[in-house]
């Protein structure tokens, strides 16, 4: 597991400021925070979120990333200026709508110069609150258009779709795993993939080994975001520590599929009072711990079997046994 | 409005029996529930559950339908024998998947012989209830190509997917909208279609008209389960009984939609100690209320151009004005 | 562990007849059922739906159980037959009341001369599904002024409330763990206390270690259905399956309040097409190795102390440590 | 109606800025945005967050607040500086609890100088998110002994509990209506009393018209957050945007119970990017919509006695035909 590739959200290390700079007063500097990031053991890569964490030169910034031991994985596109509000990519004036793609296009450019060949699309601000808001198939066409102009603008690149069911909008315009199989197959380039949040995932009522699998079935997996929840909201708690069962077999499912991205901890370490360091720790922990159950499950005939008849309890003998301790 | 096709769902007709027969033992006939069904004030048509309802002889059924003054609308198919527990289309064994085919290509050619060219399928056992249950790949594979077979079976009958997040099952194979239109992309019959059921779409986090609005972009909109519910399950109340305006909305989408099929009620009087006979006829009566109501909503240029701008502030005034009493 | 009392659901057997009476036309008999829970290795105990398993005498049920190798360890109460659709102890019309009120008196009658000394009263029937429906105030206190009546019947015999948030009703009179220990305070018979259903306490949003330690407080834990679900309806599977975790918590906090009563296993293998015999034996196997982890947390100085400071980042080392294999 | 009180969220003031301050630079002050608050036609008072809104001097602050022809309605504790992370009132620390407590008590006093003899109280940081994090009997008694000390404190202003299952915490303390009325009830202190938001109600899955009558049964009903949302999550849409039908009738019980405090928005035009003075005046116009159909309920024997019967299919229509449009 030597290559393993450990992400984790840059802002998690704001959380706990004191634990880190006993004398900082506000909040820490992006610079700052990759520094912190640094002190994780066993963490290799960061994602950048554009245009936030821009806040110095490129340079500059590399050069901290590569000073921390760290390397950018990708870029993570963040309309949350006042003017994307009620949309992005499907904003309904055409002025800020076009704002939004050139935005991105500028994103996939500074991640080039970090060496990162990935954005990953959140569109949080493309989705509607009340009836009688929006006009569905002009936003549906204008959210799939934008993706297709920008996936056209950079061959080269990976441009990953990530679904959230809600929040910030009620509604959002791809909230889960089929939407954005149907948004990639409209938008028709090959550089298109998707992204899971298994917090995310959860709360479109998707066990997140079947949303791996339709997606491998159809798109490519190109990123992962891992933590866990309870099923209603994005909770951003740690990996496997609500749902172990489903993560393994998460886990599992995506190794057969030869998933070969980071493994990117989308946490909120802050809303729990966490110290980040240790809990990104954890997490990686965690998830070479799952690996290596997941190899268990590789090469078992008798799971194998069991799956293929439906054989709940079966399966459920032999996963308690290669998971749970005696 | 004098066109209008409203059914209503058959079994209704078994609750609170004690008010039409007061001296029945036991369960209602289908025969007596249809003779139930003819005394509804408005109804013009019914939906037969296949192989439930075939309990006497088709020329006999024929009869009692025209002697209760209805007609057939469509068929659906239930498949509750035990042996499809596991599932019908996806059954893991090939002979009872192949069952569950053939027995749906007597569901259509029965249909056929009550003038009915509308088949709905809801796959309610298809699907999984636990981790490491199920080869999600391979499932849906099969749910596909038993859609296929059956719309290519009958290329003159409408075939529609209904959808609905779980129940009996855990987790749905069909949950939600966009996996129906992605299904329906990869079967790629013609006659194939979609039915929306209120209730479902609430619960699979979906505002009624944006599903509407998929479905008119990508498939045919053919059939219609209108209810309510507070979407968290399948309440099955009546109609406009919780949400007013999606169900306004939803009325408006799917009539500039071009939408000819039946206003069918799949709702649980007897969940409530309701009067079915009542109860179809207030969801009649609300229906026609919500037809007039979106006729206004037409040719409201304010209206338009709020929606225009996602500005939700004038369109919730000029629908307030329009739907709500003084 | 030699006294651990397990119980399973009497009708649980009543799936997959085939793989146990090959023969079998229609649904097997109560005696049958009883006869086939005895095959399960490791089930001590059983629970008596009431009226519903009454379809022989006392003294031939008994023997029956005595065969079987099991005790009764409780009976629950079932009102449903078609009078109590909209209320048992909460109808509105007093006459049916009344009857649901007696029922229950004889439901414990009869418990005594299974020599069970607890009665469960789930109230599935009592709540509403629409707005303008009920006279909320009313309802409730026809509820508590019932369960008051019930318990003051039997002084010795423990009345215990379970709770739902919803179905059959869309919503139920006592939904969650407060609003029971609420009805518990103002009924005031000293013999009543709560029944809770993990998968029921998971959907009513609530953590079950939580709900238990709240029932210790201020009631007691008279019985503990146990299961596992996705936290969005009843699902009834297999106990660990999805929340191992909150699983051996909330056995743990049991443990530590004390808990003396059976493990009773509320689950639905007919759902999933499970051999209802296997799948008891894989619940009692999963219980006896929570059990067992559940130790191996008493006495840990490290766990109470980040508990004390919710540390949860070293608590799920702790725990992960204890719970999961390497 | 001329006495009637509307309140609404002073932060909402914040949103579509460039609407009212076309060169503002950053976000308006609290000051600015009384201003704004005071072009709304029809709202007469204000709630201030404390400490957050009290960032000039009281006399100031009450100079603006007359001179926008508003008056305070009451005061709400917002505990979100950062040591209050993990805990206000149930902070494990107990010197930062006592923080939590005496801060509560300066914003009491705050209140006093303007006039104020309402706090409201919604513990969203007192809660917990993952198994194994918390002693949950000791947080109990932590919130309810830190309330009742906080409500003798000050005999003379009503102190009001405002509930929410979840968020920032992924289990709040007191989630729902019965934990509240519990807490109250092992407070005990007379002064205390309940404040329920209406989308906070509906995605604790309870009908807004069954809290507000349990609330009058055990307690007082001190404050009112009216809104809407689709019952998942917070999302503070416009009054009656979803809900009409529950709207009403929570309005309809309030009444019969006596209400007498203010009608205050809980709304966040900013989410949808609405002019928040539209919004707030719409909101104004639709409570007294209600209002007004609320006493054509009134004085209505057949709806009582359809309620009284739970004649569900009776009371659809009355209430069709008050509320709705012909």
């Amino acid at each position: 597991m030597s290559e393993l590739k450990f992400a984790t959200r840059l802002n998690s290390f704001a959380s706990g400021p004191h634990m880190y700079w006993p004398d900082l007063q506000g909040k820490p500097s992006v610079l700052q925070m990759i520094e912190r990031a640094g002190t994780v053991n066993g963490l290799t890569h960061l994602d950048l979120n554009y245009p936030q964490h821009m806040t110095t030169d490129v340079k500059t910034m590399r050069q901290a990333i590569e000073a921390a031991g760290l390397a950018v994985n990708g870029m993570q596109m963040r309309w949350d200026a006042p003017e994307f509000k009620i949309g992005a990519f499907t904003h309904p004036d055409a002025k800020i709508r076009r704002q939004a793609i050139e935005l991105t296009k500028q994103g996939i450019d500074a991640g080039r110069e970090f060496g990162a060949k990935l954005m990953t699309l959140w569109m949080g601000q493309d989705g509607f609150d009340y009836c009688f808001q929006a006009d569905y198939k002009k936003m549906w066409e204008d959210a799939v258009s934008a993706v297709r102009e920008v996936a056209e603008y950079a061959p080269d690149v990976d441009i990953s779709i990530e679904y959230k069911p809600n929040e910030p909008r009620a509604y959002s315009i791809f909230p889960n795993v089929t939407t954005c199989l149907l948004a990639v197959e409209e938008a028709g380039s090959p550089n298109l993939g998707i992204t899971l949040d298994f917090a995310h995932v959860l709360f479109a009522n998707e066990i997140p080994a079947y949303a791996a699998a339709m997606v491998a079935r159809r798109s490519r997996l190109l990123g992962l975001d891992l933590n866990d929840g309870w099923g209603k909201r994005d909770d951003g708690l740690m990996v496997g520590s609500v749902n172990p069962r489903a993560t393994l077999e998460f886990i599992w499912q995506m190794q057969r599929d030869g998933y070969q991205g980071a493994y990117y901890f989308d946490t909120f370490p802050d809303a729990s009072g966490l110290d980040p360091v240790r809990e990104a720790e954890t997490n990686i922990a965690t998830v070479k711990r799952f690996l290596k159950l997941s190899e268990k499950l590789n090469n078992n005939p008798e799971l194998s079997a069991a799956i293929a008849r439906q054989d709940a309890v079966t399966s459920q003998q032999i996963v308690n046994d290669i998971m749970l301790a005696r």
